[in-house]
């Protein structure tokens, strides 16, 4: 149920009311890149505080991390980014441009082939500019914006800008590990700008070039050490209480399903209806080979269902690769992991390792690596698992703005009808908080009132004092800027302290006393 | 007055505590990058929350931004940077090894040759590596972190890494102007990342490649106009109030000294000495020709004085040269300025131009130039003037940390000494701040109420739980953690409610109850 607004108009709404920028307008701007202007980076500061807050702040089991955006390249091949993560490019040979390969055979309704991890043209393929069909094969072409670091541009120097945050807490996991008093399971959450040169940045600031992340990795119990140390592994068949606290027999199946609905109940707590959020479970060739499951958050945009997050249960895969590539150990040594495994003998073992054995080589993997693993687990010792929610803040930004957006007509009491514009943000992630009026700006006593007012709200919110123009046209500007409430102070002020407070959405006007209004506002902010 | 601490020290605390990470330290690292760990990445929160509460938020005439790191290169055209920003480099013809033309000469007791703003090796500059003089003439390495936007790396595509924040409140000053309901005196500020391919990058985190800066630029009227409008220019001779309200007399040294006040109070308020902070007054040489003014804050580091923060007073220099580059005007049409000029007769506008045009020349400007800017007075319109306030997050994170560290010999009542570490942060900064600790783990009661005490406060700040070792390690925990108090749950608890609260610096302990200490937790958090 995508809502039907155009585009266009939020974007001219988001230009005119200081949310979005294009990226260097003034130089004809620069394509896949934006600027967030007044409204806008306040909406993405709460947003981004939000985040942090809940992931962060009120967990005791979730620690942060701010890691550099270039890093050394060798992160970039243990990943697979470096060679893996990259679109398939043509060049015509005639006039030399370059062109998407998947998207130049989509266009010509032709199909792409594909062998193996490469790709070839068909035949009838051509040039979308001078119409040649005489165009190089397919190569891939690196998603990850390149640089050097130092004075000498050579291979030894290339760096690249991150194309995603998580790789950074993967890398710092022992020094994380090492210093944050946090035992798994437990998270490591990091916010922050990445990079990908996309060949066709769209959708408004959907899919652009410069974006920024919010991604936690949640690392778990293997199951093979939740077995042995509860004696059983939770599955969902358990129906495990999901909004209580965590339980040490959850096994990757329960913990998956537990973010992922946290993750849900977030973004209905900010503003996101549950009926636009859609659940996209991938399934068979959409899985990466490494994970056990990933489901994709959606939310029904006016340009289609789109991924706000994808929540992915990545096995041990990350850490083993970096284990791999750097030669140095990412496991853990866990106390209650080898409690339980010095209570059992050698039979026990032997039956354990034969339950492995069975179960990873059912999964396609080999038998030396199954007892490779049982080995360490019988020293109490295993790599974590993960659990990986990673959400793009600005198309969250962007899917806030959607549904944010309304026209509305409205009659007045003499039954002339207006249209306003309002959006209608959570108090939670609104930039503004309140709109403060003085009825009239040309009696100080009551301007004076109105100043003292403003200065002890503005000390816990963000206010915005308004003193030109009728109230009316002060409330339209409050409500395209999608500030939940104003308040007006007027003659009745000076006499009793009581103010107009006017509801952005029901247009309803209350009068009360500034400590009413300050519990009203702490309680629907949150 | 620099402390004399060591930097490997506090470098090996920072590591150890998970404030600062090496980059990348998994694969040897990466020269001038930096992470910030689960406590470092909170200070630096700290930090930024207390910019942009004290510069946005609590500020009616300042708003925010958030621009792209990637952006169009002509911004760095018309900035100066694509051709000035950089270092001269020579390469030696024999070994191939590339050097800092000024370094190479410093350390071989040799004086760089200048010649305008190019430069020359003196005869005697011979190779580090391998003695030749056979070296090339110094050429200019541009410290902008170069990329290419799209599938093509040619020229036409480009781009650098910001290396300041700065230049893109220039490019979007017309959109915030139209949007943001401000006039001039307003600001625009920004936080974020830059980057600088720093030849040598040194001093612990102080000059890395990747760094985080708080900017902000505040637009203020030509002093012309202000004398048009008021009919005089207040400068320093006439004592100002600089604490106070800023007046619309004040002309740009008056609203120079005044954001040097402004800043020199936020830095204190944070925690950092009056008496480490210095102020650099540049001048002659140093400052940039279109400069008025520029004060450096310094700060004593271990390792120098350094600065922190440049307080600039650039004229219209920016807009004028992004207008010059753009082709689109950047000027404002001022009210009160119209009004002004329209009560001038000819004659007093002629009176007016040839003040003008006299202090224009006198300062190296043409006639032209200035009777061109008369004439857009007389419409009431001008170029702004900016003064820059530009801080490093970083920098200030680790003068932060200098600050807060501390050895200490400590006697018990029994006569004993100990040795504590102990971070002294201001409680607003501090990434803890409450650490809270059952007496005992094995008495239910006890432990259900420090539970419920932790979560009515995490609620409010961030606390950490604390269940392991003796009181007095938990404290030394919390001591290095920069944790400003601790509170101990204890049997009296169940009976009165009041708990021990033990004061980080002085090691005082007092009893009191809930609401006593929110109060006094929010008194000193601020």
């Amino acid at each position: 149920m995508s809502k039907t607004i155009d585009m266009e108009v939020l974007a001219s709404l988001c230009k005119r009311r200081g949310f979005i920028f294009q990226s260097s307008e003034l130089y004809g701007g620069i394509n896949g890149f934006w600027d967030y202007g007044p409204l806008g980076c306040e909406l993405k500061r709460n947003v981004k505080d939000a985040w942090w807050k809940t992931m962060v702040r009120a967990r005791e089991d979730v620690v942060g991390l701010e890691a550099s955006i270039i890093m050394h390249p060798a992160i970039w091949k243990a990943s697979g980014h470096a060679d893996g993560f990259a679109d398939p490019m043509v060049d015509c040979k005639e006039c030399r441009k370059r062109f998407r390969a998947d998207q130049l055979c989509e266009e010509q309704g032709l199909a792409l082939i594909k062998n193996g991890s490469a790709f070839a043209l068909p035949a009838d393929a051509a040039c979308p500019a001078c119409g040649s069909k005489n165009l190089t094969e397919p190569r891939s072409f690196n998603l990850m914006f390149k640089t050097f670091v130092g004075p000498v541009e050579d291979e030894s120097n290339l760096a690249w800008l991150r194309p995603e945050t998580a790789q950074a807490i993967f890398a710092q996991f022992n020094n994380i590990l090492a210093t944050a008093r946090q035992k798994v399971p437990f998270g490591v959450a990091q916010m922050g700008k990445s990079f990908r040169n996309e060949i066709n940045p769209r959708n408004y600031t959907f899919r652009s070039r410069e974006f920024e992340q919010m991604e936690l990795e949640y690392f778990i119990r293997p199951d093979e050490a939740v077995k042995l140390i509860c004696g059983r592994v939770a599955t969902l068949a358990d129906n495990p209480d999901l909004a209580g606290e965590p339980q040490a027999d959850w096994g990757w199946e329960v913990w998956h399903r537990y973010w992922v609905e946290q993750r849900l109940a977030w973004y209905r707590a900010i503003g996101l209806p549950a009926a636009d959020l859609n659940q996209h479970w991938q399934t068979g060739d959409e899985l990466a080979h490494y994970a056990r499951a990933c489901v994709d958050i959606e939310y029904a945009f006016p340009f289609g269902v789109q991924e706000l997050e994808g929540i992915a249960a990545r096995s041990d895969f990350d850490l083993s690769q970096h284990q791999k590539h750097s030669g140095k150990q990412l496991d853990v040594f866990d106390e209650a992991l080898k409690q339980a495994v010095d209570r059992l003998d050698a039979d026990a073992k032997d039956h354990c390792t034969q339950r492995i054995v069975a179960a990873w080589t059912g999964r396609g993997k080999s038998g030396e690596e199954a007892r490779a693993f049982a080995v360490k687990l019988y020293e109490g010792k295993y790599v974590p698992h993960v659990i990986e929610p990673s959400a793009g803040t600005d198309r969250l930004a962007l899917a806030l703005l959607c549904n944010a957006y309304d026209e509305e007509t409205i009659t007045d009491e003499k039954g002339k009808t207006d249209q306003r514009t309002v959006m209608r943000f959570h108090p939670a992630i609104a930039p503004i908080k309140l709109g403060v009026f003085p009825l009239v700006k040309n009696k100080p006593p009551l301007y004076a009132k109105a100043r003292e007012i403003f200065a002890k709200l503005q000390r816990r919110w963000p206010c915005f004092w308004d003193e030109s123009g009728a109230i009316g046209r002060r409330y339209r500007r409050m409500d395209e800027a999608g500030t939940p409430w104003c308040v007006t102070v007027d003659f009745q002020t000076l006499d009793d302290g009581t103010m107009t407070l006017r509801d952005r959405d029901s247009m309803k006007q209350v009068r009360l006393g500034i400590s009413e209004l300050i519990e009203k506002m702490d309680a629907e902010i949150g």
